[in-house]
């Protein structure tokens, strides 16, 4: 099933991350808080300007993204949970 | 009868989902949250942008869409309860 | 009495609406919700866009419509209740 | 005394209404709603648009006019109470 | 000490009034609703509109204006308390 | 070390008053309410409008200003305590 | 890891402050608010106006800034806690 975001948004897929404690230990997701951080998968056309214009966004499918961590709207595809945002709820793209 | 979504509303029916639990059990839609896609019936002409022009929805008649639990306002049509609600409610058009 | 709404705004007759139970028991209106549908029996001249510029309305004197259930104000007219709104509290044309 | 509404204001004398039960009891005002109508006594110039242009009221001296029940500010002119109020207040003109 | 003050902003002396009851009595202005009207003492250039431009205001120097009970920020200048407040906080100028 | 606020924003040092009672009793500033004035020390650049242009502030370094009670952000610069606000929360300059 | 902040976003390091009472005991930094100050490492291509261009930032890589003390969002890089925050947050740039 492909997904096409509208306007301003974009699907991420969230990035689990292994936390580990001092001791090695690894901390299961759950007991974390909730990562901020995942891939985009999708990408909208950008946001209308009140000229008429569409702005293209700043990011695009395959940036690894920051997010605030109550950003975005959870849907289900596939049976896989994915998160829709708007771009303006992400905070920066990390390369490297 | 027909109807003629105003500006940028557009008309929707919840696409109900056979949801099964792993035992194959069917759940009842009620039991869970309501579905959050659905069929666009009918598309307004787009709202008016500051510079007095109309920008074109980004959905069409027939597109699978998804959307915020919450969005819309119910009306019954020929016994039929359907959805309207703003594109901008719409998160993305699924394709396949 | 004439009524002569202001920019954006439509004057709207309420339709109520015979609601029957399944075994045909006429349900009087108020045992139900307010009816969320009428006709408009006056329209404005339309907003002020920023360009200073009218926008016209996208309805007009006739039209059936569907609107929010708590949408405008209602007011006394020659004994008759009608409600004034604006066109952004309409939902949608109804034809046929 | 003369008042000279600033922007987009209007002055509104509130036009008490005869309320007769159906057996012909005139109901004196203060135990019914406030009247939610009124004549305009002065109308200011208009708002100031974004492009620095005066958008004229679509109300004037002598019109009667239909407001919401809690609009405006109430001031003491010559010992007669008035309501001052924002033209976006006014639903309608009522003519005939 | 002179006081310029900024954009659209207006300094206003509060225009103290002998309130009398019916039978005459004086009643101090401490017992009644602080008064809603006064003298203009200094006027602002104006509000910055989008365009860049400044839109004069519609008070001068000298008006006697009419304005909301809880307007404005009360400042002591030389001892004496005046009130600055915005212009859109202003209802009308009061004439003759 | 030099401060250069950005945007619309300025940097005030709050003008101590010596707050004398009738009987010249010197009130110490922290039994009376903060004083709302205070000298212009550095001053930034200006809003950017919407058509991308800076419009200048109206103030600038050593005017005198007042200003709401509760406006601006405490900083410690040097040991001394400053005042960081927006112009817009700046009311007017006093002179002389 | 490099971090690419989007729009008008920068990454600001925290700079803990060396606190010292009268006495000069060094105040462990936990014990006092969060310092408002540090150093941007990235800043992000500016906020598109409404004329659908980018207005540059004003501050730059290297600048010591001054922040609101609840500013931003706070995220882990390569193990070291960084705060993304809006220029708007920003107050001031400091310098020597």
């Amino acid at each position: 099933m492909k997904i096409r975001p509208l306007h301003d948004r974009v699907v991420v897929r969230r990035m689990e991350e292994e936390r580990k404690t001092a001791s090695g230990i690894i901390i299961p997701d759950s007991a974390t808080e909730k990562p901020d951080r995942g891939e985009v998968l999708a990408a909208g056309p950008g946001k209308l300007a009140d000229n008429g214009e569409r702005a293209p966004l700043q990011v695009k499918v395959g940036d690894k993204v920051l997010f605030g961590k109550y950003a975005g709207t959870t849907v289900k595809i596939d049976g896989e949970e994915l998160l829709i945002m708007r771009e303006d709820d992400l905070l920066a793209v990390v390369e490297g």
